[in-house]
This record gives structure tokens, sequence and C-alpha cells, in this order.
């Protein structure tokens, strides 16, 4: 099904924070479920030519995080982990984010996600993160997260379709 | 003793982060101890009218954290706490923190601490806070902010003395 719903994403020139927006045609609680338990994540996040492996996923307040992406290809893989401040169950989660395949450590950012209800069983995704600064928000903005939010977030509409 | 290390605050307008910058006449392995375990921190961190409870402190990449000030009148307290993305000893700590006494939940930033050897057996501390907007900086900044680190980082100077 080609999806009506587009991922709006805000990058304002010289600021250190970045905002997605997308909608999706499921419950908040399902929405929020894709987003926390290891064995629905594991199907939609990420690039279509990668796996997506959950090496850690302690998805509660003070918890932490490490996800695998490998390439299909065997070519190389790329992780990413973070701690979680805080998960709300079914409205919010505050985490940090570093990508590891990065030449140093420590450029790591902070996210706000929030699920918000809409008419019609429907479900925004409203994410801000905000950046060390504007370098590090502008790098990941050319690295193709798009594309790689994109054909997740497609996987994402045909999961809560099929499952549902 | 008065000391001759001025704690530097840099928060240029309209910008969503922050700048703390301090020298300690200590080591970095020491200044990182009194930054790191529980039985140092309690004896230093926060204004001088205030007692500080480490309720908890799970101090490693993924561990969290929760601190309370508490009035020594007893006219109040005040909880803060955040999840730990990662200890990197004796030189970097990257920690999430919320103030509890905020009118709603989520106001949440982000902290790079890093402490920098100096010669003769010096340490300069270096803390960038980033925030999900400058009204969240502003609003930090100005709730005394200065005069409550100012006090804590006075206590620490003597007791860097006063230890070793």
């Amino acid at each position: 099904m080609a999806s009506k719903n587009e991922t709006k994403i805000t990058a304002e020139p010289g600021k250190q924070e970045l905002f997605i927006e997308r909608e999706f045609e499921a419950s908040r609680e399902l929405v929020f479920r894709a987003f926390s338990e290891p064995e629905f994540l594991m199907q939609w996040m990420g690039p279509s030519d990668m796996d997506m492996k959950i090496d850690k996923l302690d998805n509660r307040s003070g918890g932490s995080y490490r996800f695998v992406h490998t390439l299909r290809n065997g070519a190389g893989e790329f992780g990413f982990n973070g701690a979680i401040h805080e998960v709300a169950a079914p409205e919010r989660v505050i985490r940090t984010f570093e990508f590891e395949g990065l030449p140093e450590r420590g450029h790591v950012s902070l996210e706000f996600l929030t699920l918000t209800e809409l008419p019609g069983d429907r479900t925004r995704l409203s994410i801000q993160s905000i950046f060390k600064s504007v370098d590090d928000r502008d790098g990941l903005v050319q690295s193709g997260m798009e594309v790689g939010l994109n054909e997740g977030f497609k996987k994402l509409d045909d999961l809560l379709i099929k499952q549902f």
C-alpha cells in the first residue's frame, strides 16, 4: 500500500535541534508497542537493506538500549546505543542516542518521542532531537537519515496493517 | 580559603545550550572521584542551606541517578534525576538531568562533563548542557543556579584540601 502519511523533517539552519513528524494508521497503544517491544521493533526499524538486531533493550525509565543494523550483503554493521531517561507509556519516551560509527565518541543527542492520539484511531509520532552542536545535527541529516527513516516507517505501516 | 578559581557560565542569547567552567586545586583523578562517589558527593554538592541525599547512583554507562536536596530549615526538598549515557573515568560523564520541581515533566537536558588535566596537579571542569528549548535554559539560569553552583564548588574546594 502506498502511504499517504509523509515524514516531515524540520531542521532550521543554525539550530542544534531537529523535528520529525509522521502519522500512522493505528492506535497509539499499538504504535507505542511497535517502538517498545523487541520482537516488533526488529521487524521494521532501519533501512530496507539492513537487518536490525536488538543487542539490549531495558525499556524503562533509567534503562538503556543498544541496537545493531547489519547490511544484508555482509558489508558491515552499525551500532547505536543510549540511556533511557523516561518511558511514559503510551505517550512518551526520552532517551539519549549515539551512533557508534563516528570517528570519536561523545557526540550524543537527546531524543524526545511523543505519540499523540488522532481521530479515526490514528496516531502522530513527533520526535525532537537536540544535539551537542549544529554540526552534529547537520552531519546526521546529511548521512541519509531521511531515506533510512522512510524505509523503516514504510515497513512499520505494513506491519501495523498486517498485525491487526 | 578564598578561592582564586571562579566559575564561568556562558549562555549565549537565543541558544539552547550553556557552558560552565571551573578549575580546582587537585588532580583529575581526585576531582573525578568527588563527582562519582556518593560519600564524597553528598559532602559538597548543592547550596549551603541544603543537605544532599543520594537516593540512587548507579554510576556507569547505562546507569542512572537520583539526588535530593533538602532545605536545612525543613521548608522543602528538591529532587533531580537522570539516566547516565557514558562514564569514561577519569575524563568524561554524559548524562541527562531533570529537575523534579517543575510544573510539568519532560523538561530534560543533556549534560557533558569533561575533566582536563592542568599543569601543577590542577584540573579544569567543563560542563556543556543542552536543553529542549531556549526557555528551559533561561529558566534554569534565572532559578539561582549560579549561587548554588558557587556554594557547592566552594565546599568542594575545602573538601579537596582537607582530604589530601
